[in-house]
Order: C-alpha cells, then sequence, then structure tokens
C-alpha cells in the first residue's frame, strides 16, 4: 500500500512539508489543501512589494500549484477547504470550494499547516473596502492596488510591530502621510525599552506620526460612499479621532488552530499546538507545523508561540520527513529576528529582559554602544548592543542590537552563543575578524561580553604577591 | 616594594598590556620602551590612509606616549631600544637613541610584545627610496608623501597577500596602474582555490595585472637618480622584467624574536616565542604577547603564528593582566580574517582544507552559492560559502565566505560554530534571523551546513514502516 500523507494548508510550512516527505518518500502519496488559489509564497516580502522596492508580484511566488506537483511530485488541490478531521478513522472531509461538494480523504499521516491570522479589533466598520490586513498574498494586491488607483493620502497603521513598521516605511516611501496608533508606550512589544524607543525616535525623525497609548474604538465611514464600497474616513479612539483615506491593522498574528481543535488535537497554554520535537502532535499520525504550532524556547525551555517562516520552514521539514517514515526532530528555537525601520537595523535574539526575569533567571543586563567598523571609516555607523545575562550561570539569554549596520547580522552571532549557551565569558574569548572596513579592532559583541564580564565579576581584583 | 613591570615594544600588543596591567595593579609602576617616536596605532588602516579614505594621520593614532601616560598610568620611553633582556638578573640593557646611552631597568615582570616585521627579498637595490612596506606609521606616511610629491604613475606590488590586496586598491583608488607579482598561481595563499580565484577575477575585473608564478630577481634603479636617492624603475624576475615607478614590498611578516632569542627565552616550531595559556614564556617572570608570539589554534590544538591585531589585543590583556599579579587566560584562536578587495569581502574563518589535512583530519568540503538577502530585494548579492568539515565527526574545521556583503560578519557566526566544535548538524539546526533586506528565508550558513549534512549523511534513508 503507498503512504498517503495528507497536509492542510498551503503556505509556507504546508508546502515545504509536503516537498520533504515527497523527497524523502518518493512512493508515497502526498497531497496538499489549500482554500485559497495561491500557494507557497513569502509574506515577509509583501512591505517591499507595496513600496514597490519588488516590482513583480510573479516574484513572491515559490511555487505556483503546477510547478509544486510539476518539481516535487505533490498533488496540490487549491480551492479545496478542509473542514474536519477524523482521527480515528484517518479521513478528513473537504470542501472542494469551486463544486461545492464535500469530499473525504483517507490519510496515513496528516500534517496540520493551518498557520496564523490576523488580529483583528472586532469594532464597527473594520470591514471597509479600505481596512487591510497584511497576511496573504491577496492583501499585497489589493493594499497596492489602492494605493495606485485610489491615491491615499493619510494612512493610519494599528499597531506598531514588524509589520507596522515595515508598512510605515513602505507607505512613506510613497509619499502617504503615515500614522501609527500604538497601544502601549514605545513600539515593538518584546523589545528592550532602549531598542523601542530608539525605534520610535526613527519614525519621528522619518515623519511617522507615532502615537502611543492609543485603543481604536470604531471607525467611520466617508460620506457618499455606497454601503458595499464603504470606506473608512476616521478612526475613533481614547485619544482623538485621526483621519485616514486607508487603514492597515497591524496587531499581531493569532494560530489557525480550530481545525486542530475541533478534531481533539491538543493545545498548548499559547494557544497553538502542541508538538513533540517529531513534530507530532498527541494526536496518533498528526503532525503539525509552522505558525499553527508552538515551537520549544531554547533558552528556558518553555512553549513559545513564534510565527516566524524560519521557525515553520525548520517544523515543516521535519513534520515532512516524520511523516514519510523519517526520522527528524526540531529541538527548538530561541527567537532569532530582524526588522529594518527605515534607516535603522533593529535585531533580537533570545529572550528579553523581562521574560528571562520571568523564566526565573538572576537577570543582568548591560548596554553598550559601539561602531559598525572602525569608527573613522567611512559608512561606519553606530551600533548598540544590549546583552542579557544569567548573573548566575554568566550564560548569555538574549540581545538586541540596534544602528545603521550589522545588527541583523552581528545578533546571528550572538544567536549561536545563546543556543549553546554560552558564557559571557566564553563569548567574550570568542575570536571575531577585525579589518576595517567590517569591524573595528573589538567586535561591538565582544564590547558587550567584556562589559558585563567585569561588572559581573564577583570578587573584586586582589593581587597575587 | 611596588612591582615594576617592563613592556618592550609599543605598537598594539605593548600598549595593551601595559594599560592593562596598570589597571589591575594601579600600584605597580609600568614602563613601556618603544624604539621609534610612535607608540599604538593601527597598521590596519593605513591602506585606507594612503587611498584617501582616512584622511588625518592623527585618526591612525589611539594613544599618543603622552595620552598613555596620561589616561593609563604607564611610563612611555619612547626612542628607547632595549638591546638585552637579562632574565636571572631581572634587568634590561636599554638603549637611550637620543642621548646614546645604555640604561639597566631592574624589573619584576618583563612583557615582550617585539612584533613582527616585513619580510624582505634580500635582492639588489631593495632599500631605494621608492621601494616600501605598510608595517609602520611612519610607512604610511612615506607612501603618502610620495604619492603626493612624485605622482608615480605605476606600481609593483611584489606579494599578492592581505596587504597587496588592500595597496592595490588602495594605488588603483588614486588612479595609479597596478601589477602584482606574485610567486603562485592565485593570489591569498591559505584560502581555498575557489576564493583565490574570485579575487584573482576580482583584481583583473577592477584593472589590477595579476601576474602569476613571478619571482622578483633583481631591481634596476633609474638613471640620472642619485645613488643616495636611489629610485627603483624596474623590476627583474624570472618571468621578464616589469616597469615601475614605485614597489611596496608586501610578502608578508615575520616575528621579531632575536632579542627573545638572545635572552634564552623559548621559541616554538613556528619561529616565533612560545608561551603558555597565560601569555608566559618559558623563562620566569618573561610574558610575550602579540605578533611576536605563537598562539594555540584552537581547532588542530597546534601553535600557530597568526600575526594579527584581534589575537595580539587579546594576549595582551592577558599578559598584562597576569604580570600585575592577576589571573587570566587566552585559550587560542583559531583565525578569523577579512579583507576588502574592491567590492569583494573575502573571509577565512578556522582551518584551511590542506591545513586539516595535514592536521589529520578526514576531511570534506561543500560549496554553496546564496544570497546576502532576499534575492530579489535591491543590493542583493551573490555570496559563496565553503564549508570545510571532519567526516568522522562531522564537526565544521573552517570556512572561507566570500561575496558582495556579508561574508564577514556571517564568517563570524562560523567562527564560534567552529571555535565551540560544532557539528553541521548543530549549525543547520541553528536558529538564524531571516529579513528581506539582511538575509534570505535559508541562510547562507544553513545553505551549506543543509547541504554539507546531506552529503555526510552516512546512510542512505529507509522508511520505518
Amino acid at each position: 500500500m503507498r503512504r498517503r500523507i495528507v497536509v492542510i494548508g498551503g503556505l509556507v510550512a504546508g508546502p515545504s512539508a509536503a516537498s520533504k516527505a515527497k523527497r524523502v518518500n518518493p512512493d508515497a502519496e502526498v497531497i496538499l489543501f489549500e482554500q485559497s488559489d495561491h500557494i507557497s509564497y513569502g509574506i515577509c516580502e509583501i512591505p517591499y512589494f507595496i513600496q514597490g522596492i519588488i516590482k513583480d508580484e510573479r516574484q513572491l511566488i515559490a511555487y505556483t500549484p503546477e510547478q509544486l506537483k510539476e518539481k516535487k511530485g505533490v498533488d496540490v488541490k487549491i480551492r479545496h477547504r478542509v473542514e474536519k478531521i477524523l482521527p480515528t478513522k484517518r479521513k478528513l472531509v473537504v470542501r472542494d470550494l469551486e463544486k461545492d461538494d464535500l469530499i473525504e480523504f483517507s490519510y496515513d499521516k496528516a500534517i496540520i499547516a493551518t498557520g496564523s491570522r490576523s488580529r483583528r479589533l472586532n469594532i464597527p466598520n473594520e470591514d471597509s473596502l479600505n481596512v487591510f490586513t497584511v497576511k496573504s498574498y491577496v492583501d499585497g494586491l489589493k493594499i497596492k492596488e489602492y494605493l495606485a488607483n485610489e491615491q491615499p493620502k493619510k494612512a493610519v497603521l494599528i499597531g506598531g510591530g514588524y509589520i507596522g513598521m515595515e508598512m510605515s516605511e513602505a507607505l512613506a516611501g510613497r509619499g502617504v502621510d503615515v500614522t501609527i496608533l500604538h497601544r502601549s508606550e514605545y513600539p515593538m512589544a518584546g523589545l528592550e525599552p532602549e531598542t523601542r524607543q530608539a525605534v520610535a525616535s526613527k519614525l519621528v525623525e522619518k515623519g511617522v506620526h507615532f502615537v502611543p497609548g492609543v485603543q481604536a474604538e470604531a471607525f467611520t465611514c466617508k460620506k457618499g460612499s455606497p454601503s458595499s464600497k464603504a470606506r473608512v474616513g476616521r478612526v475613533l479612539t481614547n485619544k482623538g479621532t485621526f483621519d485616514c483615506d486607508l487603514v492597515i491593522l497591524s496587531l499581531g498574528v493569532e494560530p489557525n488552530c480550530s481545525l486542530a481543535r475541533d478534531a481533539g488535537v491538543s493545545l498548548g497554554a499559547t494557544g497553538a499546538i502542541r508538538t513533540d520535537e517529531k513534530q507530532l502532535t498527541r494526536t496518533d499520525n498528526i503532525y503539525a507545523a509552522g505558525d499553527c504550532c508552538e515551537v520549544k524556547n531554547l533558552v528556558n525551555d518553555r512553549p513559545m508561540y513564534l510565527p516566524l517562516a524560519t521557525v515553520a520552514s525548520k517544523a515543516a521539514w521535519v513534520a515532512g520527513e516524520n511523516a514519510a517514515g523519517g526520522r527528524a526532530l526540531l529541538r527548538g528555537a530561541i527567537r532569532a529576528v530582524a526588522v529594518k525601520v527605515f534607516d535603522l537595523e533593529v535585531a533580537q535574539v533570545g529572550l528579553g529582559t523581562e521574560e528571562a526575569r520571568e523564566s526565573g533567571f538572576d537577570v543582568a543586563t548591560e548596554v553598550i554602544r559601539s561602531n559598525s567598523r572602525v569608527p573613522f571609516m567611512p559608512g561606519s555607523k553606530e551600533l548598540t548592543v544590549k546583552i542579557i545575562i544569567d548573573k548566575k550561570s554568566k550564560r548569555v539569554l538574549g540581545a538586541n542590537l540596534f544602528g545603521g549596520e550589522g545588527a541583523a547580522l552581528r545578533a546571528n552571532t550572538l544567536a549561536i552563543a545563546i543556543q549553546h549557551k554560552l558564557t559571557v565569558d566564553e563569548v567574550s574569548e570568542l575570536d571575531l575578524i577585525y579589518a576595517p572596513p567590517f569591524s573595528p579592532l573589538w567586535d561591538p559583541i565582544l564590547v558587550a561580553a567584556n562589559v558585563s564580564k567585569k561588572t559581573w565579576k564577583d570578587k573584586p581584583f586582589r593581587a597575587r604577591q
């Protein structure tokens, strides 16, 4: 009997898992179900597509359904919505959205890759024509079309997280006046206060209106727009009213787990699907991968919700390999993220200070300002490193880096240190590159480690005579 | 009794060691001897100074003798040449070059930081006015002055190593026609063939004449130049004659060890001073640091000669702290170097393939071509990673990276993997950043690790049924 592997969801994790399964076990039948028209595209590139830096929407798509079939041997069924998983029968109930038929598919192994959806406000008029999320290929096309056709002058972004930052730059880059309404004092929750302040300053410097402490309460529509084509013209908030021609909801995402939950697949405390290191759920024969899942945080060994393409891809390979009969593990992730806020590079790796405290570490932090290159070399930019340490073990738990260049790639170097539980002493002993066009004699990473090491040396020096 | 610490040599390691010693033990008397007029400057910046990218020669100098005294409390004696170390008497014999007096200085601890010198050809007319090395602050001033005053049109660089590459760009950037005469087929001995070929191509692309397989045999002087101001006009070689107005010897460096050797301080097989992890030589009370020393290669656990400012600085801190009565260790280095060859970034970390073989590893290599950012993002450049692995343990032993951007900082990430003996499997499991302006979904490091992992997986896949 041919093994049949079904994959539910076609964005990032689904196609990766399906391709991997087929590669690992070429005899298997691998079927991927996707309810929309499109599969396998990059969400992270959409702000750059909207800004016009990426010109061609076809560049956003890694594989069309036909290509995934042809190149990877995956049987792709778009416009098919999986409505039920019946784990005991090992069957899926699938709606063919074109024919509006319900079909049953039996499976040997299933991989849930239902991803995430944008959070919403659930306030009046949120479904208006000019209120967008940035969560799908079609969202990208729609926003770009709206910008081209309607020439909006004022945009209100609700939520100052990663997508909020990227969309600010994208819209400002197209000459749109941008206002960010954010619930707390500084943008980018989860980052350190120093980083968040630097991001806020950069927004102001670039002419973006950042309004803190705002709760959006309702949208009101422009007069004269027929109700079927209602356009929001104002955002009503606890801090007053903001005019707009365009609204972007950038409130973050939450896992799409209802299908899994309804099938009795166990969710974790984060609200996302719980899996083991093989990406196997607690339900027999059902794997899961991507934004619908939790992943183990390797720094504090706790489950976390980390909806990132990197983790999704790794988890997908593991789920695909295991579903195909192979053997692979994803031990976890540390959280390694970066964003460009205009000309400011911002990166975070590992735990934040508060998160580290909540995880039970005895936390110390150190902030250093250094340079991306030898300071008097042209192109050298200021770079700030905040390093978060466990005082007891001296382990590096996390870091924020921000500055004009080299923050993201340097964060990767600290990412390994964090993932492999190096102490600040070990980081200070790293042999790193010095070359005037690339790095000062003491790389900012070493400066951060050296300063922390000194601060957290327990005993003052006593000369041995 | 105040502890007296004497430091011999004032370039990089000397001032660092002296400052550290004084910081660690403020009661100590710390005296630094330097035979020239200048201390504490960056050699690595000199090509950029010559090119004019760094405008002001004062930027090359970290501390003047007065500043080192004032800010760090180090007693600096410039124009003082240490002529002998008498270890049993714990004395230095020092010549005051101004007064031409011999003075004796007793010491409790001595730190040898005599550095390195440029290799020379020892061929006729090598001491002519227009034959330069790039090894000191004064060398930099002289070359820049010569360029300004004499407007040379043709330069011959002998030796295609790091300094040769940087000087090619510096001189070409000033409109000088540059020819590199190099002994072997490709520039940059010690790098991988793929890297060396890429560098050679870049030189050709940028109009530099790279001539392989050349042995310089003699210089002939231009007619009419008085013998006291003889200027070389031709380089005679086994491959013919090369006209020039300027010659740069860029043949690499060798350790300055005669003072140490004459004092009975033990040298290693590399020809440089042997020390333990405390930077203590085999002679009581004498430490050493910098380009005059060996350092342990942490990848193959063998002593190596690695004359780099990074290692010199770390060794200097250790020597200074220990000489002051503290306790510090330098476990070793892995070799982490980078150079910009016009718009090509080139980096090496860890062992090369040949070196790894000679060290007894069962070597495998993998070369991957990837991109510095998401490929269709503007500014994305091709990036090549060659990874060198021990087949038995699957440890990453070394890597070369080259490309348009991000080679040096990514090499640092692999540097940690090498220093902490990670396997390719562990590297492939690293949680690294993906963000379109900084990195593709799979960072080139992960691509290299994933490909190597597949290649060196021992057994072909068998599905478990």
